[in-house]
């Protein structure tokens, strides 16, 4: 599978300020970069970094005025789309180490709220198979409203409006799976078929030794998405953060499968 | 700096249930472990993983009916105790990479909303003066209340209210230092002068290229106190996490300083 | 339905407080009072003033040390249960004045936030249909769990954590009956079978041009509560309202059939 | 004070919906009404029925596709502009029976999570002193930011933010008073040098036995708002509550001192 990917930031700062991107397709086994380029407006400082579980990178920049930001990359997706409901959970007594921070509670996922919730809906399945609960109760009760949500929203507030964007249904899909011992991040990325196009943002989960890509929504398919990064939960993996104030004034993201060109 | 700490827990589990522990001291350079032992009531099983930022390790053990656990170890701590005035703010876009997320939001301290409030009150200090000025200001106006916060008070809640126990000073501490883009973490420590003995908490702050303990709570001394663990907030760091329902029995920490003995 | 009702407060109060009470059952046209007695320790102040929609009074009084107030009645109840889902719903244009304030969200009934869930959930049936399958929703997923809840608890945490009081039932039956523009308010009662034996509280909803109680716990019936007073919801009928500190001695409530004494 | 008021509303429902309004001036013994005149495009239905406390009118409407409503009159305040810090504060055990509930927490201001707060900030001073310290610490701690707020903020968020619009002032000066057990309530007003021009909301605070608004954004005097009427807070006196889908086109507020034509 090939995708061709373009994104686009026009922000204005007031100020000079410091931003931290985050838009990059990230360079993975399981995903081949070809021929990336990103480039901005003139800038003061560009630097990376490596970013959470070092996959992908962040870039701290730091400019004032016109700031603009083009990415461009050819992605070879090698991912194989597994059957979720074949897969075992992991007692979490044998959990890794470094899987442990993903059952805890985060910013937009409290999942130490939804124990009761999540035992009682899906207490009888495990797994594989309460995932996939979890993806379709979430899929048939949440209405996709963009406008619906701002960047406080919460799993919680999700939750009781059952509306959202992607970034909403990742944080539920997650939450979710927390509360019922299932290790879960938060995954930015890029896919076709997202409507409106934008960034957008699925749950992976840890399930039978590996972590897999797992989307609410529906609209993307694990083998069709380019990962940018991974976190506990949109508060990590934002496309962009501002030290100080910067004004929108335009985005777009464009995400092509090659075969449809 | 030498400390005798001992730990007890006693609980009663229903049935047959996953612990994460995490109580034990962590060997570092500036804390040196002599003798520590850990020994509990049988169980079914006993694993360490490495903890957060490879800083100590978890325990989990799995067990069914009476549940204790012993600790005890004597600590050389080294730490000097720096003046945190004089330490300077590391400009954002130099910090590195593993430091990024201790400036982002987290379950229990929400700095997305306290942008404002830092700006107008610590915004004419930065660096080591900020976090003078910010461990003061809540030193002033908060009230240690036992029983006055749970599990669930968040750092939003604890500033409202402006009463909690150590864990809710740190979350608040935290929670002001990443809003004014200092990366703060939480550590879960041992120390001396805690009133009433418990397991006790502070804020881990990054300044000047390091990370220094800071405790709004004025009870500890950094070169007092024996670090157990990090994490974003307490949800990384609990000294014991159940996955399944357990009783409390019992239980206690003592730690003295062994001048005193 | 005669019922026999005692109660028994008593608190230590460390400095001179003023105490709002409302314990007694209040007279209305399908409830009789039978020899109402309250008393209570020496006090500086006690004087009765009329309670929400005026059914019922407050008590306010003020003292120091020891308060203790015992209040005992026999009521005859005459309400008849009505079967609920055979009631129309009224026409929100055609609702009195003076139960729109019943229809705005409260402190612990966020209704705002509940709308597309109750469409979605509770769209297809109106009046008292869709009220008896809200509360019958609530008492299928929820479970009775003293302990589980506290006096800042709202009707959204209680539907994240699905579990609660009869106070937190309350709240959120009440909740969503005015998600769905349906008036509906607080009513704090006495009834039998209430176990543990406590104050007890249900929802009042307005529904084929008049109000009629609803307890969402299953555990009172509308023939067989004498009914306090009412308000938007808890924060209105507390039995006991403290400005200042109050500490805790003992408490007891009693409620039996007389036919059964 | 002579004010001439105009106001529009301009909105397309859907589907046939109905609409609860609140904006014409009340009429009071302190403010008289000349020429007041209200008038809407063709509806189905427009019924008026007394408001909260019986201060002004809400009015019930019904209709499909392009909703507008026009609203003008001028009105006479002769309310005058007393020295609050002169007023006394009313024990709260004489306080009447009908400014009880302006004490209790409500949706947007819990005042239940802030008696700490106001003891410590505000507890060496009592009555109008304590109100107009309040006022003051909100004018000068917040920062008037049209936009910051939503329809769902509440007095705890502006509190953290420390930013809103006069809603969101009026809901933090409720919130406080009320945990410092002074009776306040929310008024929807007219007046004039609001900026941008807007329906203002002030508190009403109740003092030396009767009600007196009070404005904590400080744009507006007791002795130029024409007062449209009351609520707990927001909910109960929105210019326009919507049961169903209104799509905003156009909305225009303006006020004017007669002297000024």
């Amino acid at each position: 599978m090939l995708l061709d990917i373009t994104a686009r930031l026009d922000y204005t700062l007031n100020a000079p300020s410091d931003i931290l991107l985050q838009l990059e397709a990230a360079p993975l086994p399981d995903q081949r970069l070809i021929d990336p380029q990103i480039w901005t407006s003139p800038l003061d400082h560009f630097r990376r970094i490596p970013a959470e579980e070092n996959i992908g990178d962040r870039v701290w920049v730091r400019g004032e005025g016109r700031f603009t930001c083009d990415y461009k990359s050819r992605v070879e997706v090698t991912r194989e789309a597994l059957d979720l409901a074949k897969l075992e959970q992991n007692p979490v007594h044998e959990l890794p180490g470094d899987t442990i921070k993903y059952l805890m509670p985060s910013r937009f996922c409290p999942s130490d709220e939804f124990q009761s919730f999540v035992a009682a809906e899906f207490g009888t399945v495990s797994g594989g198979k309460r995932i996939v609960a979890i993806r379709d109760w979430i899929a048939e009760h949440f209405s996709y409203v963009p406008g619906s949500s701002n960047a406080q929203t919460s799993a919680s507030d999700s939750f009781i409006q059952r509306q959202g964007i992607c970034r909403d249904y990742a944080h539920v899909m997650i939450t979710l799976a927390r509360a019922g011992a299932i290790p879960a991040r938060f995954a930015s990325v890029y896919a076709p078929d997202v409507d409106p196009p934008d960034f957008h943002a699925v749950a992976e989960i840890y399930l039978g030794g590996a972590w897999h890509l797992v989307d609410a929504t529906l609209m993307a398919k694990a083998d069709e998405m380019a990962m940018i990064g991974v976190g506990r939960d949109a508060a990590d993996v934002a496309f962009m953060t501002t030290f100080g104030m910067a004004n929108f004034q335009d985005q777009s993201v464009e995400v092509r499968r090659v075969d449809d060109a």
